[in-house]
């Protein structure tokens, strides 16, 4: 078992990486004390997980109830947060209530939202089971939904109190998004620690295999990596940005496909060869690099190149997209690039550029 | 011109109040920079005060767009919140747009919750112009929307950059919302300033009156005792409760005739008289201090005995709707008493005399 502390000042917490299995790793003395728990799961991992975690809840929380979302990143939407404020409000849960996010991103964000916003603020616990919500998204407090004119447009940075990272929960995980986690365990590679990108390298089957022990390697060094980042910097004010390396092509193609056609990861892993290809043609990197990725990506059988989102006019249809991110400013789309494998940096490129690496990096 | 500072840290900001108009109360070098604005208003409100707010922000935003929602509390819904992010998305305004509330507390209140979640988090300034947005929903940063089985029950703590109390403004509010913003007014001394209950005594004809000069007397003084509370106690923690004086019981009748049909300020009116009722009963306050504060509510024109909600059990329907109230902890009602008049307290109260007071404090 292993802990990594999220260093936020009094909004500090940890994440707990274990592999006893769900019951035994959420019985801890570190839950937040409360008059209610309420579970938030969905329609797939509530059968599997559910009870699970109520037995070992029941005996932390006067009350502990169940609310159960419909399953996909099509729902991360106003309409189904309501039924988390609409369960709570049913069941009389006060200011001391407790959300627990139990599934994988969509339902740790809109989770986490619901708590920002529920009297404006109660405490929520996430317990990822997928690896892209164990290794990415229940760490770091951004929450929210999606709009029909961009993805996570609303939401709030609402930390958790503590997250739980059971292994086991991963046994029951479908390949493809086992895979999706991989991309960004991958990314801390070129963004942050290379020794990183070389041991997944060497151990990519063993992942792929899921064996406990590399997985525990994985999350955990993916985490120490994102707390170092977003405990430098929790809003988003500067460095946090270069945790969204292939997040901007990303985006673009989950948005332009429509949400839950690609797994957000799969939109991450084309994005990031983009994103290194656009490094390279600004001299960044070498052809070598971006190679690399590519190998490795192909390895955890993700893809690497993007699809075609418009016949007639393709890099401009993504430039359309990607105007309207939430880390562009007045128009001007900011990348995330690599200056030289290990460190990532925030810059805009001129939009002939771009287009051409959209050209050479799409299929068709 | 007055300002009064809200010292919050690196949230501090200004509330300006002003008599000069709006168009020159507004241009201010205090505008928080950014790439565009965004007013948001209501149907009331944008035909008298919008094209003077969008000419003063034209010289300082390359953009200036405008939304207009319709007029009241019923429309205090997600489905109103999402017309401001599709007005923002639509525009495709980035994080560093400003957002407008040109309007009262419903404007203000559902403007401010759209800039805390519309990105995670944007900038936004109160142009408030009613009285109570005034002197109370405006400052504080408390913001959110309704749910059908509650208040604000959805909403998020969420500073503005800068408050503009324009007098000038009142001119148009109808006598009912000018009363329904004194019972705030009035509401500063009981719990705080016995000095300001006084001069409210002595200069309630002249409020009526809407003269400039003591109508800004009143608002300056209220947004001083407000900041002073916020600045120590931002998100409630304790002593901000004290400024829900009445509230409780005012949630209660609103919830109960149904949002819109009282007004926010006569809930809390008759809800201050139950409230100094209870008090007295609890041995707090003498019956002159009660019958003090009701002749002076009746003097502004505001309601003194609260609405039967229920023929059959008109007690345990006020029972049963303040149990849902944010402050209540695991079913226990927290009330705001007068512990001496210009103290106020945080305390229960036993079930059977609270019944005793709402069954003696309502008409019928």
């Amino acid at each position: 078992m292993n802990s990594v502390h999220i260093d936020l000042g009094e909004r500090s917490y940890f994440i707990k990486v274990a592999s006893c299995g769900l019951r035994a790793s959420v019985d801890d003395p570190l839950l937040p004390a409360g008059t209610a728990a309420l579970i938030v799961s969905n329609e797939t991992i509530a059968p599997l997980y559910g009870e699970l975690l109520l037995s070992a809840l029941a005996k932390h929380y006067p009350q502990v109830h169940t609310v159960i979302l419909p399953d996909g990143e099509q729902h991360k939407t106003w309409q189904t947060l309501n039924l988390i404020f609409d369960a709570l409000l049913t069941h009389g849960c006060d200011r001391k209530v407790v959300l627990y996010a139990l599934g994988g991103g969509v339902v740790g964000d809109m989770t986490g939202f619901a708590a920002a916003c529920y009297m404006r603020g109660v405490d929520f616990v996430q317990v990822p089971t997928t690896l892209l919500a164990q290794v990415d998204s229940s760490v770091g407090g951004k929450t929210g939904i999606n709009h029909p004119l961009g993805k996570n447009m609303v939401g709030a940075f609402h930390q958790p109190r503590l997250v739980i990272c059971d292994l086991s929960t991963l046994d029951t995980l479908p390949a493809r998004e086992l895979a999706a986690g991989l991309a960004e365990v991958i990314k801390y590679g070129p963004i942050a620690d290379m020794a990183l990108f070389d041991w997944l390298e060497a151990n990519m089957d063993a992942l792929l295999a899921r064996e406990p022990q590399a997985l525990a390697h994985a999350v955990r060094r993916s985490c120490e990596i994102k707390a170092a980042v977003v405990g430098a910097d929790e809003r988003e004010a500067g460095l946090r940005a270069i945790l969204n390396f292939g997040h901007t092509f990303g985006h673009a193609i989950e948005a332009g496909m429509g949400y839950g056609v690609w797994l957000h990861g799969e939109g991450v892993a084309a994005g990031m060869v983009m994103a290194a290809e656009l490094s390279r043609r600004l001299g960044l990197v070498d052809e070598g690099f971006v190679q690399r990725l590519r190998t490795l990506l192909m390895r955890a059988g993700l893809p690497t190149r993007g699809p075609v989102l418009d016949a007639q006019d393709n890099a401009g249809r993504y430039l359309e997209l990607m105007r309207v991110d939430k880390k562009a400013e007045a128009g001007e789309i900011r990348f995330v690039l690599i200056d030289g494998p290990g460190r990532a940096v925030l810059r805009a490129a001129p939009d002939a550029l771009v287009r051409e690496v959209i050209d050479a990096c799409c299929a068709g």
